[in-house]
């Protein structure tokens, strides 16, 4: 046993023993970082790491360490350049945000600090229950709806889903399971869906066949007269519809179902509505997309990913549920260890572990509520118009360009089409754009994605991204041009 | 539409237009956190947030910003000084870590470049992958075992249980669901296992019947006769057993289950073998410590939550999976939009998003890497031997002090222990503890928590802080005592 009367000066911790060394360290993280983002649109977008770096990261366990200094010199030299280049103005693949640096020191201040927002009663939690409020607010919700920040929307669109499935079993399902239900549970969304969705059913033990994939219209929206017809075949077959999800923009083009006639069904057939917004949910920010999201307000419950069009830095998912109470019945657990107090800091009326998964949760809120209260949310609305814009600008290049086929109407911000050449086969069309889609990544000009639609493999251009001007648009036209005739040659 | 001539002067962004104001201000809160850091054994542990500002987290979504400076300005006034307290040398409640400042650069710095590691070529992938080899390499797993950094142990519990489902169910249960399980699957672990593995059963639609509590031994390890027992009952009675989950540290008293018996044990019953190693699964850093985790390395997955004792900043979950192939035909889906490529940013052979729940996911990993490059994981044993001793120092005072009575043995860092004034009823006993309980948090000396072993309320104190002097849990002893007197009173 160490000496209890080990003195202070004695007393390792994991702090630095030279802290004013560590925060000179932190003062050069901090230029260096606000130097990258002033230079962001000289570098390349993206670049392969050099193969001989690899075995940098096979090395065993450091059991000493080489000092907060040296780490951060490996990784500004080993991984900083070779990062993926969502910051850039130029990324638009999948969907992801780009980030801010207010933002990126929200998440500085969360871990400095570093509460556990699972429970008790301090400020932090309150700084969730607002943000969550906010959220609610700005989507037309009861502003005591219950809610909770995860990790990102496949974790939200799954708590949508088990509130779904405690709500609508007809027997204790967190007791007895998915055995004791006597009719089979089945859910419907569009053939777009996120596949996160799958795994929703899949994990909460209904089968991926419990979804079903309803048909779209010629603008990927889901087609409403075949989702009441499966409504009513499965229900004909005994088993026991359950659960809409409304796409509020997909991943491959954008769309936007109808959610209000969605709503409506689901009052009619009395089932539960859950809005899948990760991409589109706050698009209301933006006065002329509005309209778009009608009846979003009427969900049970709604998904939304704040870091990808909003631009919190990751993770930042978060749930909306109507009916907090519905919620905390789904996931509440009393073990001793985590009973509340009336004061001190075991008390408070909300511990947030009782509405999700996780029990242990960082302070995500902060970086939300830091970037709302520094620009205010408008911002975003003018930033989200703006990519709309992009969007429609590129597909009107595209257009215009006798080489380029737009493969998909423009959705929302999202931009599919492909490269061309008259009289090729659908074969030599899927290899060509899948070539060019390596190329412009290892060029650095741009990182659009890809898809497949209608079984065509096409280019993918998700902007979401509040850097890209007009010209970056032009500049990677040019160059996905001059690299086609290259390979066409 | 905006004029697609628009300049990069006009070019409105969510970066500050005032970039260099931003950078000042982020010095500023660098020098905050340093300053608070040493500053921090001044601070009083925890205090409640007086009642007039609650009114402060309930306005409005802000449509304009005030701006970062006075968005942090906010922060510090009525945030900062409400916080959990965890930080602290003098925090021992429930079981959280301190975080370090390296940590929280790493956060930082995470949140600044903003990769998604959901799938993708690059660097912030191989810095994962390096901190899953790692971790594998420090248990004795094979370097080459599945894993993903998580948000905590829940949900690394949780890989755990959807991987053994998904091996044993015996039917293809992603698609088919649990209704097409012949014999109901049962899960076993001890009734000292946490609450979150109820979560798990009841997620995966078994239910939570499916998770057989088994009685402990006097020193709270799982009665492994008994389990053997449930396990033939269960397998008599048609049920199927497949799971065990063993306990590398309980959350009530620290106990680690015989580890290795249980291998024994699920290799003669052809069980999966999960073990929650939450709080203890790092402690064979400490050299003396490390026997009691023998048999650990014979597990098919353990759950880790680097945010504990490791004292990452939250949140820092992370699961291995021996067998990586289960563990990706578990979760992998292939939709169009994530399809992998052979070269560019859509390269890479591993995706992370196939072996978990989650799509996008944040750079947790730079947090651990940093931390662990600094300092070494060997200072990191050291700190946990100190918490152990810490403890057993504790409990010697506790025992030597008449008016204290040790409830449970020492379990690694955790001490049970209530105020027992002769010949008190058990029910005056209870409401006397909860009451000082409430006290001490309030008085800011320190944060124990609380939890009820065989019926009877207890303090319990879970060390789990590198901070900690052995002078401190006198500090606590000798304000509990005196409140103890007042309250008698």
């Amino acid at each position: 046993m160490i000496d209890p009367a080990e003195t202070a000066a004695a007393h390792e911790t994991l702090d630095p023993t030279d802290l004013e060394g560590l925060r000179t360290l932190a003062h050069r993280m901090v230029d260096d970082a606000f130097d990258d983002l002033a230079r962001l649109p000289e570098r390349p977008v993206w670049r392969p790491m050099p193969e001989d770096l690899a075995p940098r990261f096979e090395t065993p366990a450091p059991r000493t360490g080489v000092g907060a200094e040296a780490a951060y010199g490996q990784y500004r030299s080993q991984v900083v350049p070779y990062l993926m280049g969502n910051d850039h103005p130029r990324f638009w693949g999948w969907y992801v945000g780009n980030g801010t640096m207010v933002g990126a020191l929200g998440a500085f201040l969360a871990a400095a600090s570093n509460p556990n927002l699972g429970g008790g009663n301090h400020a932090a939690v309150r700084v969730e229950q607002q943000v969550l409020r906010w959220c609610a607010e700005l989507l037309g919700f009861p502003l005591d709806a219950g809610g909770l920040m995860v990790g990102g929307a496949s974790m939200a669109n799954l708590v949508g889903w088990t509130v779904a499935r405690h709500v609508h079993a007809g027997v204790d399902v967190r007791a007895e399971g998915i055995a004791a239900i006597p009719e089979p549970l089945v859910a419907y969304a569009s053939v777009e869906v996120h596949s996160c969705h799958q795994r929703s059913a899949e994990l909460l033990g209904l089968g991926a066949h419990a979804l079903r994939l309803i048909p779209t219209d010629d603008a990927y929206r889901i087609d409403l007269a075949a989702l009441r017809r499966a409504v009513h075949e499965d229900r004909a077959a005994g088993r026991k519809p359950f659960l809409v999800i409304g796409n509020a923009g997909t991943i491959n083009t954008g769309a936007i179902d109808d959610l209000d006639a969605i709503a409506d069904l689901c009052a009619e057939e009395r089932l539960r509505f859950h809005v899948d917004g990760a991409i589109g949910a706050m698009i209301g920010l933006a006065p002329a997309l509005a309209p778009l999201l009608r009846g979003i307000e009427r969900a049970d419950s709604i998904a939304l990913d704040l870091h990808k069009w909003m631009h919190v830095p990751f993770e930042a998912g978060l749930v909306l549920v109507r009916d907090a109470a519905a919620q905390r019945a789904t996931f509440e657990t009393s073990p001793a260890y985590l009973a509340h107090a009336p004061r001190g800091l075991a008390g408070g009326a909300t511990w947030l572990t009782d509405f999700g998964l996780e029990t242990s949760r960082d302070f995500k809120a902060l970086k939300v509520w830091l970037s709302w209260m520094d620009r205010g949310v408008d911002a975003y609305g003018r930033m989200m118009q703006r990519n709309v814009d992009q969007a429609h600008h590129l597909a009107a290049r595209v257009e215009r360009e006798p080489l380029l086929e737009l493969m998909a109407p423009v959705g929302l911000d999202i931009v599919c089409f492909r490269v061309h050449p008259e009289g090729w086969s659908e074969e030599r069309l899927d290899a060509l754009n899948r070539e060019l889609l390596m190329r412009v990544h290892e060029s650095g000009v741009a990182v659009p994605s890809y898809t497949t639609l209608d079984g065509k493999y096409c280019l993918r251009v998700a902007i979401g991204n509040h850097r890209s001007t007009f010209e970056d648009f032009d500049v990677f036209v040019d160059a996905l041009l001059k690299m086609a005739d290259e390979v066409e040659a």
